[in-house]
């Protein structure tokens, strides 16, 4: 089109902490414990770690890999490496050390901030590490010994607080790589573009309801399809991330209390051990919203988590879809039903997210199945929330995108179709 | 990119009435007085629409004029004319003939639709249109002359209900033209595209909190801007329309309270006639959002509509930045005010929409003005919000666009910025 930019802007995470900075400067961004940050203390410290990895040598596409907990530094390097040109790997802390030395030389990262709890994970590894050029210490918390390299904070000072120009030139870019748990075969390095993650935010928001009054408590990890792009959409929308180092049941109730937390995403095994803590409230003070996937929520569950009062939202998606993809949208009918059979319903699957675009059901040859609650089809996707590709694995992604469509490897039957709603109930293969 | 489309999906408001065809198919999409279409009635209408359309003629880029109220057939537009691979004209129906005349003309309109009601306008221009094949008459109430011409309901017939395939190829391709009300000279065609009208639907329903639950009443005029493109966002949230043929004071507090309207949009002039009718309650059943634009609200009206229990989100824009642009976006430490101090905070602008981008107040020579509330400046933006141009006329387009920033042709001065906060003090030029 003529005039370049005036009638279209890059559609990247980015634009939202530029925003904000000025929008909600004054307001908290950020509380982990005792500390607060503000959305322009945010924003500065975002500009510090930008300008220190391009200082410390990074150029435009090369991986930066954090390996550490949802503390605030993951919150930052999820605008800072972008920022700075660079592509973030947010590495799983549960891995072993074999694990973490694949993803990091199949990424070829070139920086590596490790937390200090997760050093004696790096140390056995380290000198098969093929591309790193640098290892950053996050000393959250004292008591464990550093590998040779830079302090964290020490490192930002580096850099320096004022606004940086953006180095992104198109919105496919990549922003960040995420590695699937590789159950069959190695893991593959999910691509999310800047588009992606961007539309991905706005559908979380919707969805979601997400507010500039939402306060966000970190219980799903960051490095979990960045934390559901939640990592960029609580910041989009001008809410309170509350970190979380650690899952600790009786933490959380009282983190939930004392914060007025509105928002959270767990997997349902998550929520039954919440749900049945000793500490869980008969009754929360404040409206929640508890977003769920990764298996259907029992209808027990479901009840549970109402009756103390808060919303469950049911999702399904994977890593190659952003995270979620489909929601139990729920009908305004089903307000009739007993508890029990709305919960049924509740535990079903979906439809697309409003930023989502096709979803089917099909069978070998791509033929959409039956929904007559028997017979077995693959989900497929495709549109601006599915990945742009595996890193280096142009065969895996022509594999996972034949026909055109995404294949998530995911099987399941389509019920039949009351009053037409596209409910599913879905079976992981 | 590779794999063409399955990571990357066309941005275009046609999107949201597939998806919600089936997602919300048999709730209520549209009430019209006695009549209601589900979502998936909705649809159909629109296919039958989109498809004679092409049956009749139409090609890709084709100019589709609308001189109606609003009344259903406005919003179906909406969707039908951009499906069948057409450009919508909507035309403000307070215009005089000759006005009218020149924008078909402008425009190069192909099809025109008009309510009966506003044949009067069009006969006495009928032999000066250059472009016009072909006149469809819509009758929403008896006791008018028809126009020489088909009837709506028998043009529809024409097409068929199945969803037709798209024909946008590019998303930054026109949606719709919207002429300026042309106080200065002729008016101008304001092009939104695809990717505009999408992005600008996530960003409403963000910033004014729409929901599925959601019953918008038609009070601002569909032909304003595509209803500040809530035609299209009230349709991808899967809420309610609740069209409105004409304004009356009374009829819209018997609406609100009947249909339990959650939404409405527009001026001050239009919210003072009804805070004042005799027929406002004292206290409002259920929330409702009133969202303003055109002038800033005075304090006094502010107070008077948050105390029958509206909330007010003050909103400024202009035709060429697809209606609402910046929003004085509410800060939490508002509430420690007094109601008088508040409103007044509330009566100003603003920051810009999570999906808009850059908004400076310059100088003649593009240098931003200092915000000591007394040097004046105009406000300029640019990015997704930003119209893609006037409709044939490039040489306006490039004045509008100098500098690489759409001009508005307001001017106003920066208050000196409490706390930082961009809060802005307007006055139109």
């Amino acid at each position: 089109m003529n005039h370049g930019a005036v009638e279209r802007s890059i559609l990247t995470p980015l634009t939202f902490i530029q925003r904000n900075a000025k929008v909600y400067n004054h307001k908290i961004a950020i509380t982990y414990n005792q500390k607060h940050f503000t959305y322009s203390e945010f924003a500065e410290r975002i500009n510090y770690l930008a300008s220190a990895l391009r200082q410390a040598g990074l150029k435009k596409g090369e991986r930066v890999a954090f390996f550490c907990f949802n503390t605030p530094s993951m919150l930052e390097a999820h605008f800072a490496v972008p920022l700075a040109g660079g592509v973030l790997v947010s590495i799983n802390t549960r891995l072993a050390p074999q694990e973490v030395a694949y993803i990091l030389n199949d990424c070829g990262a070139k920086f590596l901030f490790v937390d200090t709890e997760l050093a004696n994970i790096i140390r056995p590894i380290q000198n098969s590490l093929e591309t790193v050029k640098q290892i950053i210490n996050i000393t959250d918390i004292e008591g464990f010994e550093l590998i040779d390299g830079e302090d964290y904070e020490a490192f930002l000072q580096i850099g320096q607080s004022h606004p940086l120009s953006w180095i992104i030139t198109d919105e496919m870019e990549t922003i960040s790589i995420n590695y699937t748990s590789g159950t069959s075969g190695k893991p593959k390095g999910v691509m999310y573009s800047h588009r992606g993650a961007y539309l991905n935010c706005l559908g979380e928001i919707i969805e979601t309801t997400l507010t500039s009054e939402s306060v966000y408590l970190w219980t799903l990890p960051m490095f979990h399809c960045n934390g559901w792009c939640f990592t960029w959409a609580v910041t989009a929308i001008g809410g309170t991330h509350i970190c979380l180092r650690k899952f600790n049941p009786a933490n959380i109730w009282k983190l939930i209390q004392q914060h007025g937390v509105t928002h959270l995403n767990a997997a349902p095994v998550v929520l039954i051990s919440l749900i049945n803590h000793s500490d869980c409230p008969q009754s929360l003070e404040k409206p929640l919203t508890i977003t769920t996937a990764g298996a259907p929520p029992s209808p027990t569950l479901i009840e549970k988590i109402t009756k103390i009062g808060a919303k469950i939202i049911h999702v399904y998606g994977l890593t190659e879809v952003y995270g979620p993809y489909t929601v139990c949208e729920y009908q305004s009918d089903w307000n009739n039903l007993n508890s029990e059979n709305r919960a049924q319903l509740m535990a079903r699957q979906g439809v697309p997210y409003i930023s989502a675009d096709g979803l089917r059901v099909v069978d070998l040859y791509m033929n959409d199945v039956p929904a007559d609650g028997k017979t077995m089809g693959e989900v497929v996707m495709r549109g601006n929330m599915v990945m742009t590709g595996y890193h280096n694995d142009s065969e895996a992604t022509e594999r996972a995108f034949r026909g055109g469509w995404f294949h998530s490897g995911d099987w399941l039957c389509c019920m039949k179709e009351k009053k037409d709603t596209p409910i599913r109930s879905k079976e992981r293969n």
